[in-house]
């Protein structure tokens, strides 16, 4: 084993380095996708800074414009979207962001512009504000968003809140993302589809929509709230098992009721399919922990558009029903996330 | 002429580009260190994002350590005292930060604890809290600080406040900064100084102190608050440009008064001294504009640290008395400021 002084940022991953900062940030505020500060008595703000990197989380469009997955706009549209989900999985609505970019001195001035385009028709569709940023020259492009929300203190979604028989509800479908970025990186595949499926499965790719429009309406439906939670970025799966460890519990999960889109099932395995629903991620929806009669609720409210997939269990693993899997060694096993691929690809 | 569709960024430069970019941002916003954001009656709120890229900010270290100029816990420290030195420039009391760092898979994670305990050094003097943040991989450093302030909304200090009739107040030394830089990139020249001068530059330039100690005092002593100002990381000849511009006046700068430091009178021809208190950069001093009788009490309180060191004037040119010099015509000739040093350094 390497002696630890030797130790590299790949031998132990961004993940052991993250865990390792952590000790340098208060611990009342660690563990959520952003931080809760209490403002004044009526007001927390919420705040959360995400880095992407040129070639692992979009585009590699501009060394190898064949390879372009994401236009500048989208780039900008899906940076945002990120962003804005980090607030709505804490039940923050959003206020502004600022945009830290470095860039290399060959890039087209056009390419930031439209980047800006993509960045402030997302804010305006969430209403938010771009604050300012910061520019400098890299040889590479990154683009380091902060994000500030606002919520009241007693309405703050925490993955810490599950608790024992709360259902988990996840909104909208999982793997879809994960589904578009296949046929973007691989166009020859979308001859597998109808181009109307082709077509929604990469709009869902390259236009995330943050679900800010679920804390309100939570907010309205829980005399006393208390709802744990956070966004599926990560994948389903991954979001399932964070609030489990956060929370100290675990969950049983009904295969039949995940959201698993139709476009999928038409076109892949079950398998296949399930796979990308479970560990694809970048699906930017909530998967969130509450007593069945309130998730009920907010299912109507939403359309039916979310599914009660599961329940939080006293035992703390994370078990799929009728299928005999856990959650957790899937993760490990299916290493065939949107995250890895991308990784692979830096 | 290059048609407007071909221009790259190294054309129009990162401040023409933030030209074009703030017509993204609601203009009420724009033009100071940082954005100041109404929160409730009694709170603003001051947000500010700066990058800093390895190689052009910092260090060298990483690739070419023979010419290591800044430990990672100086890194680290001048990071965040830059941002602060933002919070101080609009009368605000800082409050947390963000961190979004990228770092190639090879850099030692000891660089990085390193990094982060020069963060915190910093962060724990100014009773600041690290918020938490994101890393992603990349073949390049940088780290992108969001730094949050509170002020209370007649409190703040803009840039676009100067009155005619105000003096100008500078607080500290001005030129030691860059000073110190040209002692780290060429050893050689640390014999033409005696050692604790050469020593007390080199710290100026990897430790600087935001002035946070300014802003309370500044409260205090005026009963209507009014103050025009920055802070002078981007030289004093440039705050003082930038302001006046604001702030639709001009300047009439004492020669004598200018806080040219000892060392430099000791160690370098007046002209040079002269040029680098004017143009060098990175001292994170405040400059400000304020009636002569509460400057005067603010030199008092600073302990004569500061100096009135000229007065703004009607007519907008920008002079220096006794030197037929003006400033702005100076900012493009003496192309020497340690900004377009750093440049050639990309």
């Amino acid at each position: 084993m390497k002696p630890e002084a030797n130790l590299t940022v790949a031998d132990i991953g961004e993940q052991g380095l993250l865990a390792k900062l952590k000790a340098f940030c208060p611990s009342s505020i660690v563990g959520d996708d952003a931080a809760v500060l209490n403002f004044s008595g009526d007001h927390s703000l919420v705040i959360s800074t995400d880095v992407l990197v040129d070639g692992v989380h979009f585009s590699d469009g501009i060394a190898k414009p064949d390879v372009y997955t994401t236009s500048p706009e989208d780039v900008g549209w899906r940076a945002v979207a990120a962003n804005l989900s980090d607030l709505a999985a804490m039940g923050a609505s959003p206020w502004g962001i600022t945009v830290g970019l470095t860039l290399p001195g060959d890039l087209a001035v056009t390419w930031v512009e439209r980047l800006y385009q993509g960045l402030s028709e997302c804010l305006r569709q969430y209403e938010t504000v771009l604050w300012g940023g910061d520019i400098a020259r890299s040889s590479v492009i990154t683009l380091s968003i902060t994000a500030v929300g606002k919520v009241s203190p007693q309405a703050v979604i925490r993955r810490q809140d599950a608790r024992v028989g709360d259902v988990i509800l996840a909104t909208g479908e999982h793997g879809a993302s994960r589904a578009g970025l296949e046929l973007l990186l691989h166009p020859e595949r979308q001859q597998e589809l109808s181009p109307v499926d082709a077509q929604k499965l990469i709009r869902t790719h390259q236009h995330p929509q943050p679900r800010l429009d679920v804390p309100p309406l939570l907010q309205k439906i829980l005399p006393e709230f208390r709802v744990g939670g956070m966004d599926s970025s990560d994948g389903l799966a991954d979001a399932i098992l964070q609030i489990c460890r956060a929370s100290g519990v675990g969950a049983k999960i009904s295969r039949e009721s995940l959201p698993i889109p139709d476009e999928l099932l038409k076109w892949l395995s079950p398998e296949q399919a399930l796979n990308w629903t479970l560990y694809g991620g970048e699906d930017f929806e909530l998967v969130l922990t509450l007593p069945r009669q309130f998730a009920e609720s907010l299912r109507e409210q939403l359309g039916n558009s979310a599914r009660i997939i599961g329940e939080i269990t006293k035992e703390t693993d994370v078990k799929l029903s009728d299928f005999d899997l856990d959650l957790s060694q899937g993760f490990q096993h299916f290493s065939n996330s949107l995250k890895n691929q991308r990784s692979r690809r830096v």
